[in-house]
């Protein structure tokens, strides 16, 4: 488990682009956006937490993001004994995913598959909209702090995030629909296993507290987050 | 335009189940699952706003839901010239769309395609999570009220839905994958038509502030909604 | 069991285009494709039994279909309750498959879910390619006859074909990866109800005889056909 | 380009299961097949050309698989700055196909992106029902001889096969929606550049000639591949 405890730009600019990755457009759309992936250079305001573009087009002269900043990468080692997956590539050992809740504050729960776990930080995004639908987020630089725990005898199907407010199960594969049965299984295994709720509640409790959000749709594997707000748990935490 | 002023419960109990509907089962969770679809009833505590089932098992005796209460369907007829379609179904008019933010307040846009437009309402939920896992939200009963505008000349992609902080933009089809195109191109439409963007710029505002949530894996299509916060577009906005 | 036993042209033109639909095609193929879908219109040569367009483009002078006329649509009323569903439409009952294999001596097996079935045909194909690309085949006009048995006690999940050589199980959804899952599942059932086969056993075979097929990707549904070679299945047949 | 002069077994058992993997089953078949990926034994009787279990179950005493060497594997490294895929894993460059024409008398294309291209080859397969279902086909030892060509200048989107009787254009995806897209602009390409035809031109020949099947839905990418007779195209072949 790793702690984010402190997430902190120290550039005042970022690149990204202007196009829409194939997962977010049809025919049509295609035809519209087939310009795009032009580079698009950002100014980023730390004072006023705020990016801008550079040379904004007409409609854009007053458009400003507020600068969130996100870690897209963090992973440990998948296995010992096949060769290492790129570091565009994610899995259950968590790697590219780009995800826009992994902020400063946010806890991200990998499994440890060998010993040292072989933890890796990258891909600074200053600002990213779900889905990091341009291939590219606002990329930057930024200073990282973190703290890491071993919490022993704890099996994960997928990467899982922890704010102050959500509890959120990751599930990552080659479409949107078998993300989200991905998403669902981890945070299924998730009550299972420390909430022990039984298959009837843990039905009962996603049908009614469940928050999906689309993560990614840029990379091999497309993302699908399943949040539960920590509010509705808390009556069924279990005694110690 | 369909404004809805008022949506109150008008009875205490709701009826749900405890499935999880096939979109959101890998095999491992489908044999967990197997035994599900069994009947909850929940009990509607409208003064103190929130839902407990009246039967609880052992680890939900403390769970509750806040009651959210909200249209599954709002719909025009599609065509003039074909069979209806069924009441579970849902395409660029409307229909069973199972959005949870179609809520007190909304405002749902659909396009006009018949004399009249024909616009019918129903499936009133106390309360849902993203995706109407179960197959079924808190099936109840409510009181509505809602104003109609009709705006010339306007073209949709697809139903809309605007809330006192949102647009939103929805995508239908027979996968979330092509959902997420659906959403993402009507809001593209969206931008170029009301805001004036060109693709270069519509890309650049969704890549940081589009918000996609899942609203619907339960019926035969599966829908995205593709959200935008008015704070971002407010200083879009062209002079008119 | 509707038994084609005669399936023949009776016009010497057929109506196509030059598209490609939207299941066909990636964000590139897009644009290349972007001026498609204007009419072509094909000679019929019944006499040698091959199809011509009538103003062929420069580099298909030559180029000539081998006529196999095929039906698109063959369908019951899928329920007694609801609105019937539009000629456009498949499912469980069939519908517009658009399969080419239902061509004549093929038998198809739809279930009987009102009294009398209410079978209606129609959608008349000189040729088509795998997945009707273009939305349309090369439509035209038929004479039609066949017979129908009704052979009670039998439960299909899906639309089922037979030729002289294999038996086919289709599945029809609103993806091929979910078509492909409603395919294998409606031959599992066919193998477990004629065959008697045990789970095991079905893997088995399926394993190792399986011949999927796209059947088509230019409706609401998608479709895969999963085809048994019947020499495969004697030496399983059950004594009777 | 590889030819596939010689492909024989060279021992008489192979190995594979009776399990489906989970591209293959809705929900109810998942709790059918729950027990499944059982190992099974197959006899590979080289004289007779049959492969039998050397333990069938009480229904498959007399079931026989025709044999029919295939390689899993035909790949060239994929690009020299990045760490290499591991061998399970499939894209441009070929890897594990898993598609049961790369037989005896076949010839695969594939892009060198490498000096010295690094060929490899493996995986063996006495026979394999389409998809690779049971996620093992039947593996087995085998010779294996070949011949390697150098094509100049030629691109290609994926991997392409070749017979006597078939051009195939392969697409290899995170869904079956996504690589039969990429297995149609693959063949597009093909018809461009080889063929010379126009986009209006591709669109009818795909329409008419295209036979679509499923290679493999068992490893992380799915593939589809998509066939042309050459019978179709040999009055489309261009002047030298």
């Amino acid at each position: 488990m790793v702690h984010l405890t402190r997430l902190r730009l120290n550039r005042d600019w970022a690149i990204s682009d202007d196009g829409i990755v194939d997962r977010g457009v049809d025919s049509d759309l295609a035809v519209k956006m087939k310009d795009g992936f032009k580079n698009v250079r950002w100014h980023l305001d730390r004072e006023r937490g705020v990016a801008t573009t550079e040379k904004p087009g007409e409609h854009l002269a007053r458009y400003t993001v507020p600068i969130r900043p996100m870690l897209g990468c963090v992973a440990v080692a998948p296995h010992s004994t096949q060769a290492p997956p790129g570091t565009g590539d994610s899995g259950r050992w968590g790697g590219n995913m780009d995800f826009n809740e992994i902020v400063e504050g946010a806890t991200v729960y990998l499994p440890v598959n060998v010993p040292g776990a072989l933890l890796y930080v990258g891909d600074g995004h200053a600002a990213q909209g779900d889905g990091e639908l341009n291939g590219n987020a606002l990329e930057t630089s930024m200073d990282v702090e973190f703290t890491v725990e071993v919490v022993p005898h704890k099996s994960l199907m997928g990467p899982r995030v922890e704010s102050a407010t959500h509890i959120m199960a990751m599930g990552l594969a080659g479409s949107l629909d078998d993300a989200f049965r991905a998403a669902t299984a981890n945070m299924a295994q998730w009550l299972t296993d420390d909430y022990k709720l039984t298959p009837s509640e843990i039905a009962q409790v996603l049908g009614t507290a469940a928050e999906y959000k689309v993560s990614e749709v840029a990379d091999r594997n497309a993302g699908i987050v399943l949040k539960i707000n920590k509010d509705r748990l808390q009556p069924l935490t279990p005694a110690k």
